[in-house]
C-alpha cells in the first residue's frame, strides 16, 4: 500500500480558497517553511506570470515526501502503459506516417526500437500511453495528466542530460501545471466539447520541459503563452484514433513551445488570464485562484490515481468485489450457481452489452467484466481481448449475471451476491473500488498491472529492471535511463 | 490590371444562401455545367464528409480562369512576403530553436539556405510571410489564409513531387476551404478571442496537402478531423512573435494532419459540425450553408486580398492619397506647405501617434504615414523602419499634417487636401483604396511589392526569375521550381 494518506491532500485541496496564497517575495521553499496569512486573490492579473515563477523557483528539495512517491507512481504507471501500448494499430499508423520526417535518432520510443528527434518522439510515446485508455486520472477534471508531461520531458531527457530528481521534480510540476489550469475552468470547458487532456497539456508539458531547460521566469510566460496558443483535441474524436492523438500532440505542443522560449521567442505576459487570452476564450469558468493559490502548499500531482482495469470506471466496484470474492474464497467458474449486482443505474446505461462479441465490446458489458473477473482474476487488457470475450468458460459465466440497478447506490458503490453450488452465498459490499482516491492502487497493484502491460513487449528480466529504474527516479545520475530501459533489448 | 471584374465574385457570395448547392451524386465539374436547383441545407447533417468529397473530387479543370489567376497572385504575394520575413528576427529565433531537432533537409526555408524537413520548414516559412502582417487578407473573415495553406504545400511539394496545375488546385482549395469554415463562425469565433488565422488554417492546410497526396475522401474526412483537433492562437499575443507563430503553426498541424490521414490513422467523421465538434466547441455561431452551399460555384478564394502598404488598413486610403497626388504632380516635399485630411475616427483612435520614434511606432502614425508617402511614394516595409521615421524631411512633412475627423466619413475613404507653396491646391478623394476589393492591386503593383520586399535578400535578376515562376506555377512541370527559386543563389 502507499505509504500516507492522500486524503489529507483531498482535505487541504477542497479547501482551497481558504488555503494560504503564495508570496512572491519569497522563495517556495522559504514559504513551504512559513505560510502567510490568507489572502485569497481573485484578480487574474499576474497569473501567467505567478505560475511560471513558482515553476521556475520549485526545487526538487521542496516536494514533501508523499508527493514525491505520488509523482514516482506516475512515472511508474505512466511507462507501464506507453510500453503496453507501444505495438497497438495507431502506433503503427503514427510510425509509419512520421517516420520519413523525423529529425536525428535523439530519444526513444518506448517497447519499439525506432528512435526520432525528441518532438516526434514525445508525440509517440503519448499516443501509445492512451491507446488503452488505461493511464492515469485527475478525477477533478478527468485529466490524464502524465501523457502530455511524462511523454515530452523523458524525450528530453535523452538529448538534454538531466538527474532524476531534476526530472521528478519536472514531472511534479508539469502535472501540477496542467491540473491546476484544468481546475481553473473544468467542467464547463469540458462540457462544451474540449478533450482537456489535450487542452491542458500543454501547459503541463511545457512547464516540465521549460523546467528541464532552465527557463527564466520571462522565458517560462512564453513558453505559457506558446502553450495557451496551442490546445488540442475535441471530444467528438472519441471513439477513434485522434482521442490518444491529443496526448502525444498536447505533448509535442508543450516541448515545442518550451524549445522556442528557450531562444527568447516572444508571447504575451498573461496569455491564461488576459482578456483575449486562454481561459476567456476556451471557457465559459475562470477560477484563477486555483492557478495560484497554495502552490508548494498543496499538491494536485498528489491526487492522481491509476485505473486497475482496463475499462471505464463505472464498473470498477463490480470488478473490485469479484476480484476479492473469487480470490478470498479461491473461487473456480464452476461453483458459482448466480452472481447478483446491485448498482448504479449508470452501469446498465454505459455497459449494458448482454452478448459482446469482441475485446471492445467487452468494455461496455458489466456481465463480460464481472465473468472474467471470476474466471482470470483480473481485468486488465487481456481480458478484454477477443479470446477472453470468446472463452467459453466466461461466457457460460456471464449468463449467470443478474444486475439490479437502483440510484441508491453511488456510482462508487456495489453490492455483490454470489450463490455457490454448495449451496454458500458470498457477499461483498463495495464503497471505493481500488484505484480511487480513496482505496489507491497499492505499489505491488501498480508492479502487477505494469508487468502484465509490458508482458511480450519486453523480456520478463527487462520488465523488473524498468520497474526498478522507475521506482529508483529520484536516485538516477541520469534520467535517460528510463527511457533506455523501456527499449525491448536485442536477443 | 487584374483581367477580371472580382465585384461579380462577391455578388455571388453576399448571395450564398440562395446559391445551388452542391449535387454529391455529381462530380464537380459535371456540377459547374448544369447547376441544380437551390435547396438551401441548414442541417449539419455530412458537412466534414461534403467539405471533404468536394476537395477530393475538385479539379484544375474545374477552375473557372480569374479563381486560377486570382490563386496565381495568392501565391506571388505570399512568397514576397515570405522573402521579405526571412531574415526578421522572429525567424533567427524559430531556426535556432528547430535546426537541432529537424529531419532531412527536404524542404527550402525561403529566403535563407538552411534546409528542414518538410514539417519544421512549412512552420518556419508560415512564420516569415507573416512578421510583417503584411500578407493577403480575406476581408470577410480577416483570416490570412496563405500563410497556412501555401507553406505546407510548398514544402510538400519539394519532397512529394506535383504539377504545377495541381499545386495551384490545391492552393485554391486549401484557401476555400480555410475561408469557407472561417465564414460559418465568424464574428463570433474571432470576437471571443480566437485569432482564425490560426484556427482555420489547419483545416486549409490540411486539405490541400491532402489533395496533393491523393488522400480518398474517408482519409480527407479524417485529415479534416485531425485539423479540427489542432487550432492554434489567441488575439492576446498579437504584438509579440506569437502572433506570426499561429499561421506557421496551423501550417505545420494542417500538414501533419494530412501525413497521418494518409496512413488511415482515423479521426471522427462530423468533427466540423458534431454536438461536440469543432464548430459547437469553438464559435457560438454556426452557419454550415457557409460551407457546403455552392462548392464549385462561388469561391472565396476569389476575394482575397493583398496589402499594398505595410501598416494597419485603416490608413491605407490617407497612404493612396497621398501617393496619387505625389506622382501626378511630380511634387517634392519642400513644395507642400501643409496636408489637411478629413478621416473616419478610427483613424486617429488607432494610429494618432504624433511624434514616433521607431519604425514600429511609425505604423501608428498617420501623420508619418502620409508624410513618408509623400516624400518617397510608397509605404512598404522601409517606409516603416527607424530611418525613415527618422529622416528629417519626413519629420518636417509629418508636422504640417492636420487630420479632422468626421463619423460621416467612411472607414474606406478619405478626403486630402494639400496646399502648396505656389498657392495651388490639390484635392483628392479616394473612395477605396488601392488594395480593397474595389480597388484590387494591380499585377504589377504586386511585383513592386515584391521587388521591394526580396530586395537585399535576392540578387536582382533572381527576384525576376522567382516572380516569373510564381506567375507561370499552371505551367511548371514540378512545383518544388517555386521554393527553389526562392533559395538565394550562392555567389
Amino acid at each position: 500500500m502507499s505509504p500516507f494518506n492522500r486524503r489529507d491532500f483531498l482535505k487541504t485541496s477542497t479547501a482551497a480558497v481558504a488555503a494560504p496564497t503564495l508570496s512572491l517575495a519569497q522563495s517556495p521553499s522559504a514559504h513551504a517553511q512559513a505560510p502567510q496569512p490568507a489572502t485569497p486573490n481573485t484578480s487574474p492579473h499576474g497569473v501567467t506570470h505567478r505560475l511560471a515563477r513558482y515553476v521556475v523557483q520549485a526545487r526538487y528539495e521542496d516536494l514533501p515526501v508523499p508527493v514525491r512517491h505520488e509523482g514516482t507512481r506516475t512515472l511508474l504507471n505512466w511507462v507501464g502503459v506507453a510500453v503496453g501500448g507501444s505495438h497497438h494499430e495507431t502506433i503503427g499508423c503514427a510510425v509509419s506516417a512520421l517516420a520519413p520526417f523525423s529529425g536525428p535518432g535523439q530519444a526513444s520510443l518506448l517497447g519499439r526500437h525506432e528512435r526520432f528527434d525528441i518532438m516526434n518522439a514525445a508525440f509517440v510515446n503519448g499516443v501509445s500511453s492512451h491507446v488503452f485508455d488505461y493511464d492515469d486520472t485527475h478525477l477533478k477534471t478527468i485529466i490524464h495528466p502524465a501523457g502530455p508531461v511524462v511523454s515530452a520531458i523523458l524525450a528530453l531527457s535523452e538529448y538534454h542530460p538531466v538527474s532524476g530528481k531534476d526530472f521528478l521534480n519536472a514531472l511534479v510540476l508539469g502535472v501540477e501545471t496542467s491540473c491546476r489550469i484544468g481546475n481553473a475552468v473544468y467542467p464547463n470547458h469540458y462540457d462544451i466539447g474540449w478533450h482537456i487532456t489535450g487542452t491542458t497539456g500543454p501547459f503541463g508539458a511545457a512547464a516540465a520541459a521549460g523546467k528541464l531547460l532552465g527557463l527564466s521566469e520571462q522565458q517560462m510566460v512564453w513558453a505559457l503563452g506558446l502553450a495557451a496558443s496551442q490546445p488540442v483535441g475535441l471530444r467528438e474524436s472519441f471513439g477513434s484514433m485522434t482521442k490518444s492523438f491529443n496526448p502525444g500532440r498536447a505533448a509535442s505542443n508543450g516541448l515545442f513551445a518550451a524549445l522556442l522560449a528557450a531562444k527568447n521567442f516572444t508571447s504575451s505576459d498573461g496569455m491564461i488570464e488576459a482578456k483575449r487570452g486562454w481561459a476567456n476564450t476556451i471557457s465559459t469558468k475562470q477560477d484563477y485562484r486555483e492557478i495560484t493559490e497554495g502552490l508548494g502548499q498543496r499538491y494536485e500531482a498528489a491526487l492522481n490515481t491509476y485505473k486497475p482495469f482496463a475499462c471505464g470506471i463505472v464498473i470498477h466496484p463490480a470488478i473490485d468485489a469479484a476480484i476479492q470474492l473469487r480470490n478470498e474464497y479461491h473461487l473456480a467458474p464452476d461453483q458459482i450457481v448466480s452472481i447478483d449486482l446491485r448498482a448504479n443505474p449508470l452501469v446498465l446505461e454505459l455497459t449494458g452489452k448482454k452478448t459482446p462479441t469482441t475485446g471492445l465490446e467487452g468494455k461496455f458489458s458489466v456481465y463480460h467484466a464481472v465473468a472474467v473477473a471470476l474466471v482470470e482474476g483480473a481485468a486488465g487488457e487481456k481480458q478484454f481481448s477477443d479470446r477472453a470475450v470468446q472463452d467459453p468458460r466466461v461466457v457460460a459465466l456471464r449468463q449467470k449475471v443478474h444486475v439490479q440497478v437502483d440510484p441508491a447506490v453511488l456510482p462508487e458503490q456495489v453490492d455483490m451476491l454470489l450463490v455457490l453450488a454448495d449451496g454458500r452465498k458470498l457477499y461483498r459490499h463495495i464503497a471505493h473500488a481500488v484505484g480511487s482516491l480513496e482505496v489507491p492502487m497499492s505499489d505491488r497493484q501498480l508492479e502487477s498491472k505494469f508487468m502484465d502491460l509490458a508482458e511480450g513487449i519486453l523480456p520478463p528480466d527487462q520488465i523488473q529492471r524498468l520497474m526498478n529504474t522507475c521506482w529508483n527516479v529520484a536516485d538516477l545520475p541520469d534520467a535517460a535511463a528510463i527511457a533506455q530501459a523501456a527499449v525491448p533489448a536485442k536477443t
